[in-house]
C-alpha cells in the first residue's frame, strides 16, 4: 500500500468571495509519525466560516494561513499508526489536520472521541466548536432569562441551532432568521423556533425590520450575532434597554466591508442609549469551558432532547465547492465534508 | 419682595451646534410650593454634555426637551418654603430644577446634601452624577487590573478625572487625551495621569494613533468612552484581547452623525477579533449604588486624595454661552453655572 496524503492548499488570497482558484489539490507521499506523534486517517471534516478571515492577509481570529500553506480546520477520524502512548490504532480522534486526507499531530493535540456517545461527525457540529460557541456565547454573555426574546440568524446552522433550541428550553421566545422559506420551516418545525424570518424576502434593512418587529412585539433582549450586515442593521433599532449582544462571527462581512446602511456612530449611539452589552468572543479562548458543555450537552444531544442538521459534502476534492456554497448560504445544517 | 423665576427655554432645536438663539430666557411669578413640595433657591446649576442629547427630537437617554420647555438639569441650592416634613428652610438640597433661579418639587425628588462635607457645587461634580458615573462605568465596566493600561479622553473633565484618578490608584498606566497643552500638564500634574495627549495637535486619527500608540507600549485593556469620534477611530486597533469600553458617552458625535473614518463593519470586526466587550450606560439607571459611591469617595474627595476642578460661569443667563463653549471643549474641569 503505498497512501498518499491529499490535501488542498491556499493558491491564492481571495478578493472578495473565495472562488475556485483560491484552492488548489496535493498529493504527497503519507508522513511517517515521529516521536510521540500519531498518524490519523481523517473521516469528516469542518466547513465553518470562521475560515475564511484566515484567508485573508489581515489580522482575523488568528495567524493568516500563508499562501501555498495547507488550508486549517477541525477533522475527525482513526488513528493509523501512533506513537504516543495515550493512542491506538484504531481510536477516534478529533484534530486540526486541516483540509487534508489524513493528519499527523503530536498526541496531546489530539482529543480523543467517545464513539459510542453520538455519531462521530458530530464532534465537529452540534457538540464541537459550533455547538460550543453557541453554548458559550449565550450562557456567559447572553445571559438569558425566561420571558425574554431572541433573535439569532442562520437559525438552522450549528450555532444558530444550539443557540435558539437552548434558549427555547430556558423559557425564552425565539425568532430566527435564514435564507429561504425552507429553511425557516425547518427552524420552526424541527428546532422548535417561534418563528423565522427568511431574510432574503425582504427587499431593505427596513422591511426586515418591519418584520422582525412584528415577531417580536415585545422587543428584542438577546442577538446572538453571527452574521452582521442587513440582518445587525435591522435587529439594532429594535434592542430592549440592557440587551445583550454576544458577537461570534459576522459572515456577510467577511469578504471585505461591503456598505453598510449603518454607520459606527449610529451603531455606537444605539450601545449607548440602549445601555447594550456587546462582548466579542472566540472560542478558541474558551475551551476550559469544554468539559462542562460536553457533560451538559452530550446526553441532551444523544437522547434527541437537542436537535441538529449536517450537510454532507462527499469526497475531500468537494471541500472547496461546499465552502464556497456555505458562504453563500447554501448549506442548511452544519457542513461536514466525508473524506473516507 | 416680589421675587421672580429666571429660567431658560429650548426655544428651537439646533441644527448642529447649538446657537444662542437656540435658547430663551423668561421671567416668570415665583411658584409657591404645594402640598408634599419645596421651594429652593437655586445656588448652582450644572451643565452636562448628556444636555446636548435631550435638545433634539430623536431618541436619546430620555425623553426629548419639547421646544419651548425649560432647559432641564440638576442643581443644588438652600429650602426656601417646605411643605414636607424631610425639610425645612435654610437645608443645603439637591434636584433637577433646569436651567433655573429657583425649583419647586415634591420633597421625594430632593436630595438633603451633608454641607459639611464638601463645597456645595461638588454634588454636581465629583460627588455627584459625574463623578457617579465615571467610578460606576470604571468598577462595573471597565473591571480594572492592576498592571493594565487605560485611556480617557476629556481627561480633567469630571468624568475622565475621576476615571484616571481611580485607576491610577488601582495600579493602572493611565493615559488621558485632552484638548489643548495646558490641560495635558493639569492631567498629568493634577491628577496623576502617566501621560495625557493634546489631541488637538494630531492632524488625523492615525497620527493620534501613533502617539497613543507610544504612550501606551502595551496596548490598551480598558477604554472609557465618553467622546466618541475621532478618538475611538484612534483607540480602537490599540486595544488588546479581552478589553473593556464602558460606553458613557460621545460627545464628538452629538450634533449629528459626523462622517467618521470608522465604519461600523470595521469596529464590529474589531470587537469580535479582540475579544471586547462594550457596555454602553446611562447612569440614572443605577443610583442604587450611589450610596455606596458616595460613602467610598466622599471621604476620598474631602480629604484631598480624589482631586477636582471646577469651572463657574457667573450667572443664569451665563449658561447658553458656557454650555456652548463646553461642547466644544471650552471647559476645563467641572463647568457649574453660579446662580445665586
Amino acid at each position: 500500500m503505498t497512501e498518499t496524503l491529499r490535501r488542498i492548499l491556499l493558491a491564492s488570497r481571495p478578493e472578495g468571495a473565495p472562488r475556485a482558484e483560491n484552492f488548489r489539490l496535493e498529493e504527497v507521499p503519507l508522513p511517517q509519525p515521529g516521536p510521540g506523534e500519531v498518524l490519523v486517517k481523517a473521516e469528516f471534516m469542518s466547513l465553518d466560516p470562521y475560515m475564511r478571515g484566515r484567508m485573508d492577509a489581515g489580522e482575523s481570529y488568528a495567524e493568516p494561513i500563508a499562501v501555498g500553506a495547507p488550508m486549517q480546520g477541525g477533522a475527525v477520524g482513526e488513528v493509523l499508526l501512533s506513537n504516543h502512548a495515550g493512542f491506538a490504532p484504531g481510536d477516534k480522534v478529533l484534530g486540526m489536520f486541516g483540509w487534508a486526507s489524513h493528519g499527523c499531530l503530536p498526541g496531546e493535540e489530539l482529543q480523543k472521541l467517545d464513539a459510542g456517545l453520538a455519531p462521530l461527525s458530530l464532534a465537529l457540529g452540534a457538540l464541537g466548536m459550533p455547538g460550543f460557541t453557541g453554548w458559550h456565547g449565550l450562557t456567559a454573555y447572553g445571559r438569558p432569562k425566561a420571558g425574554e426574546t431572541l433573535v439569532v440568524a442562520a437559525a438552522t446552522g450549528p450555532v444558530g441551532a444550539m443557540v435558539g433550541q437552548l434558549a427555547k428550553a430556558a423559557g425564552l421566545r425565539v425568532v430566527g432568521l435564514a435564507g429561504g422559506a425552507d429553511k425557516c420551516a425547518l427552524a420552526v418545525e424541527t428546532f422548535g423556533f417561534d418563528a423565522c424570518l427568511d431574510h432574503r424576502a425582504y427587499a431593505s434593512a427596513q422591511a426586515l425590520r418591519g418584520a422582525l418587529a412584528e415577531a417580536c412585539p415585545e422587543g428584542i433582549d438577546i442577538y446572538f450575532e453571527n452574521v452582521g450586515g442587513r440582518v445587525l442593521e435591522a435587529v439594532l433599532p429594535l434592542m430592549n434597554r440592557f440587551g445583550r449582544i454576544p458577537v461570534c462571527g459576522m459572515i456577510a462581512w467577511y469578504d471585505g466591508a461591503a456598505e453598510s446602511g449603518l454607520s459606527a456612530p449610529a451603531l455606537w449611539r444605539r450601545v449607548l442609549v440602549k445601555h447594550l452589552c456587546v462582548t466579542g468572543f472566540i472560542i478558541s479562548n474558551h475551551y476550559d469551558r469544554y468539559g462542562t458543555f460536553l457533560k451538559e450537552l452530550g446526553p441532551r444531544v444523544a437522547s434527541g432532547q437537542i436537535r441538529y442538521l449536517e450537510d454532507v459534502a462527499e469526497g475531500l476534492e468537494t471541500a472547496p465547492a461546499a465552502f464556497m456554497a456555505m458562504l453563500k448560504g447554501g448549506n442548511t445544517g452544519k457542513q461536514v465534508v466525508k473524506i473516507a
